[in-house]
This record gives structure tokens, C-alpha cells and sequence, in this order.
């Protein structure tokens, strides 16, 4: 059976208006201190591919309108809420109080290894990402429900944020699609 | 239990000698025509993270020493082996001669969706990765095994390639990790 490339008017892909009108996943994402717009854009445009509900900004990370932020992330911020709130403890708090729980994706002890993560279509979930090169910060980490840790092999035991997320973010589509066939992704 | 930050001594990194000495996992990586050295460089840390075998640069793809890749890459182009071969149908072929099979992570007809797609750690995978804006040509999907498709759901239908490449490569070491705990990864 030939196998044809998918041409741009056979995506499907959601219009501005439909996907703001679209059922999102239960994910949140919070970007605290990052230093790159490139980063930024990218996370942004990766939220669209997975219908995240909202992006939440804080600290001295940049914020839309920013020249790097929106070379990479491709109209994105157009599409998903966002939201700048300086203090990221009060992101945190405020998320939690909403029956969500608040994971930083960092190298801690008692981590929960990305393999061993697993969530349900029904549960709230916010995920930290922190500096590029000092990560979430300690104090963030200590009102955190958890830390989620991506299992590493190599020499660096590092990887760059906007991938870290892109992984993050697909592992946990990955389970609400295998869940259930009508996730809101579907709607 | 407080959850305490792993500092940058505690987290086990291999040394570069050390690392060429260990075991890898049975994935191949092609990148075909890449634009961007950021993005190669990038794919060459994350390959490091999951101690990918093997990454073939072919087309009109930067090679190292390259500044953009070196910046992005912070030494990965030190640990994973790589060669640059012009052809990649030649690249392709030769793989699959030695019982690699060959995808194509492209959007197309007859597509496997990624969460639909399995491997068990005997198998040898080989993972295509195209151009930034024209993806992965018609003709060596031709000769591909199949194309691989991560499933999205926003207005854009569009990932960048370190991302998308970081997904898939978590994707296979995630099944890898859940199948056996004495995978190679922890040899």
C-alpha cells in the first residue's frame, strides 16, 4: 500500500476560533525564570499540538510579544491562554487550591521517574519548568506535590527545556489517548 | 519526605570513555536535509540522554564542528557516534540490509500513530527525521518500513524536529524501560 505524505489542506488542523471553542486537556503549564524566547515559542507551539488549557508565565521569564518567542512558536500564543503572574508560588497555591496537582519536572531525591508516571483523563495536572541552567528552584520545588524526573543514560543527564516538555507532554497524551478513545482531544 | 534537588555531583553521569563503552539501545537516527544546526545539535543531547546508537547526517544537513550544533549539542557530539553519508537512500538501505527497520516520522497516508506504535528491545528501529519546513522526502519514504505520526490536535499540526525527535526517542526508551529492567540503558 503506498504511503503519501500528508498534504497541509488534509491536517485537519483547528482554526483560531475552533480550537478556543475546542475541550482542552486537564494540563497546565507553568515556565518559571526561563531565559531563552526561543524556548518559550516552543513550549507554545507544543501546548497547541496537545490542547494544553494554559500556559502560566512567571519571574524573569519573557513574555508574548517577544521577537523570539513568536519565530518559534508559530502563532501559538494566539491560540492558547496564557497568563504572566510574577510570583510563581502564588501560581502554585492558586492551582492547588483548584484541585491541581502541581509537579516540577527536575532531578530530586524521591522523584517520581517519568515511566512510573501515571494520571487519569479526570485528574488536574500542572507542570513546572524551570531556569536552563538551574532548573526549578528549591523553594518551588519544597510546595510542590512532587517532582518528575525523565530517566537519563548519558554523560550530560541533561536536556534542553522545550524538548524535556515536548516529552512531558506527550507521555502524558500518550496515556489519555490509550485511555480512552473520546478524550476531550477528540472533541 | 522533603524532595532535595540532585546536585550535579550526585547524578551518576558517565564519563565520555565510559560511555562509549557501554551498551546502547538498538536505535538508528537519520536527519535529512536539517536547516538548523540549533536542531541538530539539540537532537545530538537528547540522543545522549537515551544512548541512541548511532546518528547519520545526510543531505544538506551542518555537520560537526559546527558553532550552532556545538552550542546546542554542550559535548554530545563527543559521545554519540556519527557519520555523514550525502545519500540518505544509501543509508536507508544499508540499515535495512542489516535488519534495521526504517521509519519515517512523517504526517501521512497509512501512518502508524505514535501511541500506537510498539517495539520490543531486540528490534533495531531506524528514525528519519526531514527538513524543518518540507519534512521527510516523498522518495525515501518510498523505501521506508512505514511512517510514524505523532498524533496533535491544535492549529498547527507541526512540532519542531528536536522536539518531535525527543518525543519519539522517549517514546521507544519509555516501552524499553517498562518491558525489562535489565535493558542496556542500565548496563
Amino acid at each position: 500500500m503506498e504511503t503519501l505524505k500528508t498534504q497541509n489542506n488534509e491536517l485537519n488542523r483547528l482554526s483560531k476560533e475552533n480550537f478556543k471553542l475546542s475541550l482542552k486537556s486537564n494540563i497546565y503549564i507553568i515556565l518559571d525564570n526561563l531565559r531563552s524566547g526561543n524556548n518559550i515559542g516552543s513550549i507554545f507551539r507544543s501546548s497547541d499540538a496537545f490542547r494544553i488549557k494554559n500556559i502560566y508565565i512567571s519571574g524573569s521569564s519573557a513574555i508574548p510579544p517577544n521577537k523570539e518567542i513568536l519565530k518559534t512558536a508559530l502563532g501559538a500564543t494566539e491560540t492558547i491562554d496564557w497568563e504572566y503572574i510574577e510570583n510563581p508560588l502564588e501560581i502554585v497555591k492558586n492551582l492547588q487550591e483548584n484541585g491541581v496537582k502541581v509537579f516540577a519536572i527536575e532531578q530530586a531525591s524521591n522523584s517520581i521517574l517519568l515511566n512510573q508516571f501515571f494520571i487519569e483523563s479526570h485528574e488536574q495536572i500542572g507542570l513546572i519548568f524551570g531556569n536552563e541552567v538551574e532548573g526549578v528552584s528549591q523553594e518551588l520545588i519544597n510546595i510542590c506535590n512532587g517532582c518528575i524526573e525523565i530517566p537519563q543514560f548519558g554523560t550530560k543527564h541533561s536536556l534542553n527545556v522545550a524538548v524535556s516538555s515536548g516529552i512531558v507532554l506527550w507521555h502524558l497524551t500518550n496515556q489519555l489517548l490509550n485511555q480512552n478513545e473520546q478524550t476531550n482531544l477528540h472533541k
